[in-house]
C-alpha cells in the first residue's frame, strides 16, 4: 500500500524558491577576483538566476541534458550557475581549474561541454587548450576587466548575455533522479572520473550537512565558502546555506591567509570550510600577527586531507576557535562522516578528547559505512580491527559518468574508498592509511598517515610526508619527509626517532629522513605521493 | 539525463538500523505507566524490535500492506512498534485513545486494523467498544500487571510474543513511497479522518526536525518526548532522534506537572516538546514550588494550539528557559513552520523578540505555504493582509485514507490548513485565527485568538476563550468565556474592556463575558469552541 503524501520532486529549484521565498533578504558577498566588494540578497540572486536561465535556453540553445561547464572561482555569479543550470535541466560541470591543462581538455571532451562559463582570470588556461576542445560553442567571461581581449573563439561576456533579458521564466520540470551537476575527482591515477550528482542526491546532502552533528548551519549564521566551488560543488554549502537561509561569503581567489584573515574579521565570518592547507596558513599567519579584535569565527570545518591534530589543538588554544574534522570524497557528494564530542566526552581530558576530534568521526545519515577486512569479513567496530572502508548511500556514487569500469565497486554495490582504517564502538570512524599508501614492512602494514601526525607533532617540523621505498630485505620500509619550521632550527633524523619511540616500535619507524623546502601537493593540496615516489626513485630525495 | 547516485530508499528501517549501528550505546529510557523505570539502548532496541518484526510476521500473520493499530502511551514498546511494524512492510496506525469511544470505534474499523498493541491502563476503554470492533483478530497487551484480566477477546501479553522469537530478521524490502504509519485527526467536526504518511515522508521529516533552524537535535541532546505517541507520531521525536543520536526519555502518561519536573530534574533532560496546556501547568507548578536545582533545561518546543506569549515570556523570565514555537497539523507529518530569532533581531528590545517568537515561524524546507486572500489571490508577505493558509510539501497529505473528497485541497492541490493570518517580509507566518474560528460582527472580521490572548495576559485570568455568538444587529459577537487564576481575585468585564482598549478598537471587544471553572477542551487540549457555542446556544453560559 502506497502512503498518501504529496508528490514532491527534490530538486535545486526547490532550495531556490525556498531561499528567495522564506529568507528574501539574506545575504550574498563576493570578494571578486579583483578585490571588490559585491553583495545582494537571496532575492536579488533568484531574479538573476530566472534570467540566466531564460538566456541559456533563448541565447544559447541550451536543452535538458546539456552538459554547461564552469571554470571560475567562489563568487555569486558561480552560485547563480549552481542553480540557473541545473534550473532548465540541464547540468552544471564544475571544472577544476588547478588540473594539468591536458586533464582539463579530457575533461571537457569527455563531459561534451557545450558552453563553458569562464573567470576572466583563468582565461589563459583554457586559451592553451582551445585548438584540442571540439564541443565548446561558447565560452561566457565572468568578471572580464575592461579591455578584456583574448584569443578564445566565440566569446560572450556575463553581463551582456544577461542583457535584455527577462526575468519571466517557467523553470524546466525535471525528475529527481535527473541529473543536475557534475564533478570529476581529481584522478591521482590515470585520468579524471565523472561523478554525476542528482537533483535528489543534492536536495537530501544539502539537508544532510545542514544537521547538527554536521555542519550545523543555521539562519543565525554568516559563512565563508573557502573550499573552491570546482571541488565537489564547495562541499554543498552554496545549496545547504540557502535552505538554511545562512548568509554566503565567497572569496574568489583570495585564499592567501591575510586575505582570508581580512575577510573573516570584516565580513564578521561565524562559520567557516576549508582543506587543512587553508587552515594551517591562517594560523601560522595569526600566530604571527595576531588580530587585533577576536574573530567571530565560532568553528570551522575541515577536510579533504589527513589532518594534522595538532593544528585543531594550536588553533583552539592560542585563538578559541574549534576545528571540527570531517571526510568525503567527490564520490560522495562528499559529506561523509563528521568528528563532533558527544555529552560523554565532556568528561575527558584535553588530550582524550582531541584524540577522538582527531578521527574522521561519525557517518551522517543517508550513508552506511563499512571497513572490510583482507578476507572479505566486515571488521568489527572495536576501534581496533583494520579495513578498507566502503560507503553506500543516498548521495554516493552508483558509477561514473561513461564508464562501466566496476573496479571501484563491491561485488554488492558498495563504493570502496581506497581509505584504510577501524571503526570504534562509538561509531567514529579513524582513517590510518590510503590502501595504496600503507607501507608494508615485512610482511607488517605501517600507516604512514600516523608516522606523519607523529612526526609534525615535533615542534621544529612544520610539514613531513612518509612513503614506502622499496627495501631489499622488508619489501618496503618508510621514508620520511620534512619541511622544517625554522631551517636554522634543525631536528636531526635521530632526533626524530628517539622522538617517535615513545609511541611506535622501532621497526615502524622511517629509516631515512629528507629535509626538502616544501612538500609537492595534489592540485587539492594534498600530499602528493605518487610524485614523491618518482622523485625518489629518480634520486632526487636524498637523505 | 539521469544522475548516476545509488538507489538508496528512505525508509524507517534505515534510521533504526542507521542508530543501531552509529549509536548503539545511546539510551532509551521509559518511566513505564506504574512509575518503574527502564532503560535500554538503541542497540537493544534493535533487538527486540527484530524479534517483533519475527513475531508479527510468524505468530500473528501479518502481511505487508496490513494495519497494526497501537493504543498506548509512550515507552520503549511503543517506539519498538514505530519501528517494526514499518519494517515488516505492514503501517502503524497509532489510535488516540483520548477521543469519544465512538469516533475510537469508528477509526479501529475504518482502518480495517488487524491487531492491536493496547497499553494494559486502556484496555476498559477497548473492552467498552469490542462487541462493535470488526477486523481486529488480536489484542496484544503492554505493560500488563500481574493477575491482569480482560473481556477481551484473544489477548496476548507483549513479553509472550516475544517469547521464543528469534532475533534474526530479514526486514522487508519496501519502496520508499509505502505506507509506513496512519494517524487520524481529531476531527472537530465530522468523522476523524486518516492520514496516511510514507517511509519517504517519515525519514524526510525526521531530517527535517533535526535542523538547527527546527528543532535542532543533536548526539549531544537527551530529550523527553511529552507529546503523546499517539499524536502526529509524537511530532516525529522517535524517529528524529534515533537518526540524530539524541537520547530519548519517554512519560508513559505521566503528563502531571510534578512528574514532569520530576523527570525533567532527575533525567537531566535538556529538550523536550509539548502542547501548551502542559508547559503552562509546568510553569505554574514550578512557580508555586520553584525546583531547589536549576533544571538543565535548554529550551522547549511548544505547538498544537495557539500559544500565550506571557508563557514563554514567564518561563525565561522566572527560569531562564526559552521556549520555541512550532506549528503543524496532522495534515503535515507535522513540521510546518517554527520561529526561532534570527540574528538581526538580536539588536531588538525583549518586548519585539516576544512578539517574533510569538509568531509560527518560517515554513521549513520541503514544505511551501502560502496566504490565500478571499478573491483567491496569493497575499503579499507584508505583515499585514490577510489570508488562509494553504501548504504543500513532500510531508503533506495528498489526499485522506479512503475518500475522494477534495474539499481540503486546493484545484491546484495545495492542502487547505483552515488557518488564517499574516506572513511577514522576514518569512515569518502569524496565524491570528482558524477561519471558522473568526468572528464576523458588522462586516468585519474579529480574531477570537487575537483577543484570548490579550485576555490571558490579564494577571487575574488563567484561561480565556472567545467565541461567536448570534448576534440581530451586528451578525455576530465576540462572547469571552474566562477561567480566573484564583476565583477570588475577581476581574470584571468591565476592567477586561479598559484593559483590552489600549490595544483595540471597542467594536472587537467582547460584549460579555462569562465565568467559569474551567474550559471545555478537544481530545488534544484545544479549546473546544464548537462545545462552547453548543453549551451557549443551550442556555449553559451565561454573563
Amino acid at each position: 500500500m502506497k502512503g498518501q503524501m504529496m508528490h514532491y520532486p527534490l530538486t535545486t529549484t526547490v532550495i531556490l524558491e525556498y531561499g528567495a521565498r522564506v529568507f528574501p533578504k539574506k545575504k550574498i558577498i563576493s570578494i571578486q577576483p579583483n578585490g571588490t566588494r559585491h553583495e545582494y540578497s537571496f532575492s536579488d540572486m533568484h531574479k538573476t538566476c530566472k534570467k540566466l536561465a531564460n538566456a541559456l535556453v533563448n541565447k544559447l540553445g541550451i536543452q535538458p541534458g546539456d552538459m554547461v561547464g564552469t571554470f571560475a572561482w567562489n563568487h555569486h555569479q558561480h552560485v547563480e550557475l549552481y542553480y540557473a543550470i541545473p534550473g532548465i535541466g540541464a547540468v552544471c560541470h564544475t571544472i577544476n581549474v588547478r588540473l594539468f591543462p591536458a586533464q582539463i581538455e579530457f575533461i571537457i571532451n569527455h563531459a561534451e561541454d557545450r558552453v563553458i562559463f569562464a573567470d576572466a582570470t583563468l582565461v589563459p588556461i583554457l586559451e592553451k587548450i582551445a585548438p584540442l576542445i571540439t564541443t565548446v560553442e561558447h565560452f561566457i567571461i565572468l568578471n572580464a576587466p575592461e579591455n578584456f581581449s583574448s584569443t578564445l573563439n566565440n566569446i560572450i561576456l556575463y553581463e551582456d548575455l544577461l542583457k535584455n533579458v527577462s526575468e519571466d521564466f517557467d523553470w524546466v520540470e525535471v525528475d529527481e533522479h535527473d541529473a543536475c551537476a557534475m564533478c570529476y575527482t581529481s584522478g591521482t591515477t590515470g585520468q579524471p572520473k565523472g561523478v554525476l550528482y542528482s537533483h535528489r542526491s543534492t536536495y537530501l546532502h544539502a539537508m544532510g550537512i545542514i544537521a547538527p552533528n554536521a555542519a550545523c548551519i543555521s539562519d543565525k549564521d554568516r559563512i565563508l565558502i573557502v573550499v573552491p566551488q570546482f571541488h565537489v560543488m564547495a562541499w554543498g554549502f552554496p545549496y545547504a546555506c540557502v535552505l538554511a537561509g545562512a548568509e554566503m561569503v565567497m572569496p574568489s581567489l583570495h585564499f592567501q591567509p591575510d586575505a582570508m584573515i581580512k575577510i573573516l574579521s570584516e565580513e564578521k565570518i561565524n562559520k567557516a570550510n576549508g582543506v587543512p592547507t587553508i587552515w594551517m596558513g591562517i594560523y601560522d599567519a595569526m600566530k604571527k600577527n595576531p588580530p587585533k579584535e577576536k574573530l567571530l569565527l565560532e568553528e570551522y570545518l575541515i577536510g579533504g586531507s589527513a589532518l594534522p591534530i595538532s593544528l585543531i589543538e594550536g588553533f583552539e588554544k592560542d585563538f578559541g576557535i574549534p576545528g571540527v574534522h570531517a571526510w568525503g570524497m567527490t564520490e560522495t557528494s562528499p559529506l561523509g562522516t563528521v568528528s563532533r564530542l558527544q555529552s560523554k566526552h565532556e568528561r575527558l581530558d584535553d588530550a582524550a578528547q582531541l584524540k577522538i576530534r582527531g578521527k574522521q568521526g561519525i557517518e551522517c545519515p543517508c550513508v552506511e559505512i563499512r571497513a572490510v577486512k583482507e578476507d572479505g569479513s566486515i571488521a568489527p567496530r572495536d576501534g581496533k580491527t583494520i579495513g578498507e572502508f566502503e560507503i553506500r548511500g543516498v548521495w554516493v556514487v552508483d558509477n561514473y559518468f561513461k564508464t562501466n569500469n566496476r573496479d571501484s565497486f563491491s561485488e554488492d554495490g558498495w563504493f570502496k574508498t581506497g581509505d584504510v582504517g577501524t571503526i570504534d564502538e562509538d561509531g567514529y570512524m579513524e582513517i590510518t592509511d590510503r590502501s595504496k599508501d600503507l607501507v608494508k614492512s615485512g610482511g607488517e602494514w605501517i600507516s604512514s598517515v600516523v608516522l606523519e601526525m607523529a612526526i609534525m607533532a615535533h615542534p621544529k617540523v612544520k610539514e613531513a610526508s612518509v612513503i614506502a621505498i622499496p627495501d631489499a630485505k622488508w619489501g618496503e620500509r618508510p621514508l620520511a619527509v620534512i619541511v622544517l619550521r625554522d631551517e636554522n632550527e634543525m631536528v636531526t633524523g635521530d632526533e626524530l626517532k628517539q622522538f617517535l619511540l615513545r609511541d611506535f616500535l622501532s621497526y615502524q619507524l622511517p629509516d631515512s629522513y629528507v629535509y626538502v623546502n616544501s612538500i609537492p601537493k595534489t592540485s587539492v593540496g594534498k600530499f602528493d605521493k605518487k610524485e614523491m615516489r618518482r622523485m625518489y626513485a629518480e634520486g632526487e630525495l636524498n637523505a
